[in-house]
């Protein structure tokens, strides 16, 4: 039995879609127990009336909620009684496994490494999203709040997100590249260039060298290693470019008579393909490195999210990443001694 | 009258599209003069049986060529007589006003620091391809080989762009903004966070603060500012996403008999709708801030990219962009007094 806690007031179409989510699962899977946290009296009404395991769904009332646009530390400090902070807590001290939110990516980053805390000798814990490719997805590691990392971070970020795809997302033998601009090893930053070597010489991941932006999308591949405003920027470029492309590609259709026919045939076929394009069927972006694990889903999550990002602890507690995670740190500082 | 270098040798399609591309550039505009650099013989053999201006439409001879996949720096300093390098030599000269070249970037990089030289005051001069938006272009500067910026090549940068799109693009006031992981003025990294009150004292541009990488191809801004490695990143994956998500629509459109059909119905108008998400229309890249200018094109530049790329560089001498760009540094050495 695992037992995941569900901020039921964070993202767009809290509390409705987040409790949905929560229901699905539990319903999904017999081992799964859910803790929704917010108003009790807003996560009741959401409850009243829907088919669900009653022993397997409890709530956790908190009365504050953190908004979007508060400042992160300021907003973990002082609301105490907000469904991100009682949530946590909650990992804290062992009554869940997990915590997912689709609440301020922000809180939950700042919240993440504050109460939830690191995993003795993790220096800095990556959000690890999920991005889609031609070939399935890639992790993109990191996307965090933290920018300016050293070499020593991202080593760690490749070992952490080689574990998480092999054992979550099971790819075996997770090839695991630097983003680079250019392929040659003696290409990049003065970052890359320190990093590079030590890449090469772990001998727990298979590092595949550089990989350049434009073979991202092609699946180039399965752990994409890069600084946090590196990663930001690939990670908002993708959503932004997507979107463009796929709001031209409408607007043509409706150019004619006859597009606007052809429109009609394509369609279902377009939107099938399209859906392949779209990571979050995957569930969240994990937080790793931490005592416990903390989900990110997007702001804009609906209950099919949430179900998946629930079922994802499952899996990552299962498999015991964390465990994985520990002993890959010490595997690191053997190889230091 | 204008006299452009245009590299015959270097490209996918060199020499007979370069060639192709002159013709038409001198058979547009009367005021435009070519040399070809490159292999006499195969330049002449492109020429022979066409119709243009022989007045207008010179060869300089070049015997070696520089291959995409040669360390710059070296082939510069030993092909002496490349077309690259022969080509640089006529702007260095004064023989030319301006070198086309859709060949190796880096030695076109390295070629226009080393041989053109950079004009008095400029740090360092940026690469600054056109991107498409769902606006129009905007430009991204830099894009070049030269990574870890400091805060005063940004300010450069800006005021740089901001002549040329304002200049040779033709937009009144360009808006001015910094990438960045966030909208607020305290987010991002030490370089952005240098940066910021730098471009925020700028009287001569018209700065809009950061634009995060969702908003690039929604055309948030005319200048996107940034270093050369984030700039890599983002017009790599620019080229990446797009690419995959044309070939994931047509392979959508060839599942069923019924979406094939359609896809046959929407196909022109979305050919049509595609090409306004192509930037290449308006020629190549500048590399801005020398003592002339070099324009790198698409490796894979066919006759029209070339013919832009030559058309570019006249409306760029007839605005006086580098007297511009001077007096700009005037008044940035002004400001530091």
């Amino acid at each position: 039995m695992i037992k995941v806690a569900v901020d039921a007031m964070g993202g767009d179409y809290a509390p409705s879609q987040m409790v949905a989510g929560a229901i699905a699962a539990a319903n999904l899977r017999k081992d799964i127990q859910v803790v929704l946290v917010g108003r009790k009296e807003d996560v009741e009404k959401e409850l009243s009336g829907k088919d669900y395991p009653h022993d397997r769904i409890q709530i956790a009332h908190a009365s504050e909620v953190i908004a979007t646009e508060e400042p992160p530390v300021n907003a973990i400090r002082k609301k105490k009684d907000s469904s991100i902070v009682v949530g946590m807590n909650l990992v804290k001290k062992g009554e869940a496994d997990a915590f997912v939110s689709a609440g301020s990516s922000g809180a939950v980053l700042v919240g993440g490494q504050v109460i939830v805390g690191r995993i003795k000798g993790v220096e800095r814990p990556p959000l690890a999203p999920l991005i889609p490719t031609e070939k399935g997805v890639s992790l993109l590691i990191d996307c965090g709040a933290n920018v300016d990392a050293r070499p020593s971070h991202l080593v760690q970020f490749a070992r952490m997100g080689s574990i998480y795809m092999e054992h979550v997302m099971g790819v075996k033998n997770p090839r695991v590249a630097i983003v680079n601009i250019g392929a040659e090893e003696e290409k990049g930053n003065a970052l890359v260039k320190e990093t590079f070597p030590l890449l090469k010489a772990c001998t727990d991941i298979n590092f595949t060298g550089s990989i350049e932006a434009r073979e991202i999308p092609h699946g180039g591949a399965d752990v994409i290693v890069c600084e946090a405003f590196v990663g930001n920027v690939i990670l908002k470029l993708y959503e932004g470019v997507g979107a463009t492309l796929i709001s031209k590609v409408k607007a043509g259709m409706m150019t004619s008579l006859k597009s606007k026919i052809g429109a009609l045939l394509v369609k279902p076929a377009l939107k099938e393909t399209l859906k392949s394009f779209d990571a979050s069927q995957y569930g969240g972006a994990p937080l790793l490195g931490l005592k416990g694990l903390v989900v990110k889903t997007h702001g804009n999550s609906k209950a099919n999210e949430v179900c998946n990002s629930i079922i994802q602890c499952v899996t990552f507690k299962e498999q015991g990443i964390n465990e994985k995670i520990k002993e890959s740190l010490s595997i690191e500082t053997q190889e230091q001694n």
